[in-house]
């Protein structure tokens, strides 16, 4: 975030007061005075429409609350209308001052109000506690996302289906890719695109199409208004026949390509830059490209939004600063916990299988995955203190699928997702860590005072109750329920069980009690601190590998 | 490595046997004038002994073979004696000329020649093909190694018993630390320390002591004469009470320590860098330290040396251009094969599992391995494309361990490691990579020509031979051998094996036979080209993950 504090922190506002009475005109080229928090302010200015708009003019605009001054480039939307938008992060008096190369645009200033954050918003999300997320305003985001590719470059009706199937679906975040792709255009032909110009490869490279983005504009406010972050693509392979070349533009088009979306994107609060997805399948492209482009992006956005690359088989290296979560393809390495679980300590940083192999009925390997077995996977990455992603394939004769189109869910996962996401609702804010990770994956939580256990593909019928000491004493008592992942219900266990100490490692029950289950595959316990003793308040990750 | 091309090519060597010829005196000085490609070359003067010859005086000696020059920095090894190392790495007439702050160390130089490596010594060992390690002479280097942390610190018996036990086991890489351990002083107190002075921590950290090195070096060198990799570790966190304080000298001091030791041992072959163990257990210092160690290191040391790092509970970023392979900690990683081969692809770098837990009869966690989980978590290591490390922890009534002191082997895994071993020097020399990675981790080899199936705590009664389609084209034929890698047998199955396309994805037997199994755990399959239509030359990592 470009953040300089102001020299003149009391007379800051002041200033701007004034700069916005000597100029009244500006003021009312600006289309709002009051917005929410976190909501889009947006400055709109009439300027140049000759030449170039596009590469001729430059434009920003500096916004201040009296005390951080931040500075948000500003973008051309055609017809001769500019505009700087701008996400406040903080309710109150703010003001801003423009900055251009052509008068019509230059030192225009205003002032205008932010009110608090209502309903849905709870602001952008950004990282908190290493492995998890949180709102702006301190709410657990805890991501349950699937991937609709190209579901924003279809017809009307098809994009409002999705969006309804959305309003009801368990999740909440989207990943979706700003460049089309090439599934399924037969049946939906593709009707804007980003540059001006036209298919096949016959773009002008130095002109974008505004109205491609003011749609794609809209829909990023539709999921937004849903609770659903967008997970947005910035560039992919999926151009199969490269009808349209935005795969092999060259260095300068890239970065020119990567400011126009920032300028216009970053203050949607529910935006996250996926600078590329399978990138390694992008074979015009070095890793050094990569690391560019990220540093493009965030040199550019002043509000510092998640950014993520997603691998086709070759991982980058994550490890980097401007990395802020890993965005990992392995299904393999969800297949259980113990897999699952061993990126976090490499990273540091939140792990999201964003593609963990997709639900369907395909001939390729990634889209071969029954509804059971995605809901596992999730399981899997729950316990292991990581996330998953869905999506599914399921062609139908004008190759709709879910994972390209969107439009309606036709596999049996999203109800056990949904079932799962209420659990992860109830659990700690915190986000769950793996509780005794040198030495059984199966188990995640907050020491002391709550586990989720899953077996898995084990049919247990009973459970003797052992629980790793951190966190623990003597005394303490835990509720139980059983639950079912598969069949979505949850069943307590009757009485409380009091822990005594077993041995160095662990404690058990002290009535020498089991936890009865089915000798079914797909259970789980949720194991909550219930009184007694109270918790040890200095549990801390476990010592020994 | 510092090297730099002479201005003069042609003319060096003749410059240097001027040089030689207008001195005479310094040349017979020099211990030798032969020496084996490879072997330690030694330059030895006599200089001051008064004031602090360890801080005061600066000594390097070029060396050159009339197209490179290589600076190789001298040492202190006391009584008025100076030395300068060098381990030539191609035969050939080579000259040195050494440069002091000191004159009578100044401007001797000297011409030797280098014959030939013989017997075991093949170079020191780099990285091959990314995932993997040779010699510098080509030969295939597959880690097999132990752990005895502080065997050089012990009486002289005992440490002659621990080179008996290692000249008839299976290891060819030993983990070593340079500073004394505490487990068992007890019983065997440490006789040498590294600098001069006394314990509890009376020592005079600018002066180092000569004769513990000397000790160390001998063991060193009774180590690559058996052909064993030393994996010398520069710091760990084992001086249990900080009677010694070598966990906690300054910054200044750590810097000083690591470059005598790497004076003095880098012209040894077979010497690895590990700059901590367990590093993290090490409280005083910061992760940025660990990044100046790795970087003095490296560039103290004129033969590149391998370099690496060890983990307790947190993971050092192993993504750093300085670490050459990854030395892990994480026994639950080796549990199985997809857990262990999931670090490579994120490091791109040979993994080494050189703690996987320890066989013992420990108390605690760590050292509760039967010889059978031992050898079968190498085996998971081995079909993940990544390598193991074996120590034991059975303590007698003197507290000597294995890990600790070396001695004698107690526990039953070596000769499930040794027959590991001959399995591993009778495959490809390539190293083995995972076959189907996104798929199946039980399965790794060299596409098209050999490949080893581990089917773990599995109980197979057959296998339907299903091979995944790299490096595969009809009429293939195969033949498979049963491996018992608990019995140490290797049963062939009669007859060979003809594969036939069966689907997208994979390869079966035209004839539509199965190898039976006998419903036991630990089984493998040797599948190896016998014949039939070629391997497919452009065999290549499975693209779809």
């Amino acid at each position: 975030m470009k953040t300089s504090r102001l020299l003149r922190l009391r007379l800051g506002l002041f200033a701007a007061v004034f700069a916005w009475i000597a100029t009244p005109l500006a003021a009312l080229r600006a289309a709002q005075t009051t917005v929410e928090q976190w909501g889009v302010f947006e400055v709109a200015l009439k300027g140049p429409s000759e030449g170039n708009p596009f590469t001729d003019v430059r434009l920003t605009a500096n916004f201040t609350d009296g005390v951080r001054m931040i500075e948000a480039t500003g973008f051309y939307d055609g017809n001769g209308v500019y505009r700087v938008r701008f996400m406040p992060d903080k309710p109150g008096a703010w003001s801003y001052e423009t900055k251009s190369n052509r008068w019509p645009l230059a030192d225009k200033s205003g002032i205008f109000t932010v009110t608090p954050a209502t309903g849905k918003n709870h602001g952008p999300v950004r990282v908190r506690n290493t492995y998890h997320f949180a709102y702006a305003d301190g709410t657990p985001f805890k991501p349950l996302g699937t991937t609709m590719y190209s579901w924003t470059h279809r017809p009307k009706e098809m994009e409002e289906l999705t969006l309804k199937t959305l309003a009801s679906a368990p999740f909440n975040k989207v990943r979706m890719a700003v460049f089309p792709q090439a599934h399924g255009v037969k049946f939906m032909p593709v009707e804007r695109f980003p540059f001006q110009g036209k298919a096949p490869r016959d773009w002008d490279f130095t002109r974008f199409n505004p109205e491609f983005f003011q749609h794609l504009e809209k829909r990023v406010a539709d999921l937004a208004a849903l609770g659903i972050e967008c997970d947005l693509i910035l560039f992919h392979p999926y151009d199969d026949d490269e009808e349209w070349g935005f795969e092999t533009m060259d260095a300068k088009t890239d970065d020119f390509y990567l400011r126009y979306v920032v300028a216009r994107l970053a203050a949607y609060r529910n935006i996250w830059w996926s600078v590329g997805n399978e990138y390694d399948f992008l074979r015009t492209k070095t890793e050094s490209d990569w690391d560019r482009y990220f540093q493009v992006i965030q040199k550019a956005d002043p509000h510092n939004h998640l950014r993520s690359i997603h691998n086709g088989k070759l991982i980058y290296n994550h490890n980097q600063p401007w990395v802020t979560h890993v965005s990992m393809q392995n299904g393999m390495a969800t297949e259980e916990a113990g897999r699952a679980e061993l990126y976090r300590d490499v990273y540091r940083k939140p792990i999201v299988y964003d593609e963990l192999k997709y639900e369907g009925t395909h001939g390729l390997r990634w889209a071969q995955l029954s509804g059971q077995e995605m809901v596992h996977r999730f399981w899997n990455c729950t316990v292991a203190g990581t996330y998953g992603g869905h999506s599914e394939f399921f062609e139908d004769e004008r190759q709709v699928v879910w994972l390209a189109q969107g439009g309606e869910l036709k596999g049996n996962s999203a109800p056990g997702l949904a079932f799962l996401k209420k659990i992860l609702d109830e659990a700690p804010a915190e986000g769950l860590e793996p509780h005794d990770q040198w030495q059984d994956p199966r188990i995640a939580g907050k020491s002391g005072h709550y586990y989720l256990m899953y077996f898995g593909v084990e049919k247990p019928t009973s459970w003797a109750i052992e629980l790793y000491r951190n966190g623990l004493q003597d005394g303490m008592q835990f509720k139980i329920e059983v639950i079912d992942t598969a069949e979505h219900t949850i069943t307590p266990v009757e009485g409380v069980f009091t822990l005594k100490k077993k041995d160095r490692y662990s404690f058990t029950d002290r009535d020498g009690r089991e936890v009865k289950l089915p000798g079914k595959p797909y259970m789980a316990l949720r194991i909550t601190y219930a009184g007694g003793t109270p918790p040890l308040s200095t549990a801390k990750p476990p010592m020994e590998p």
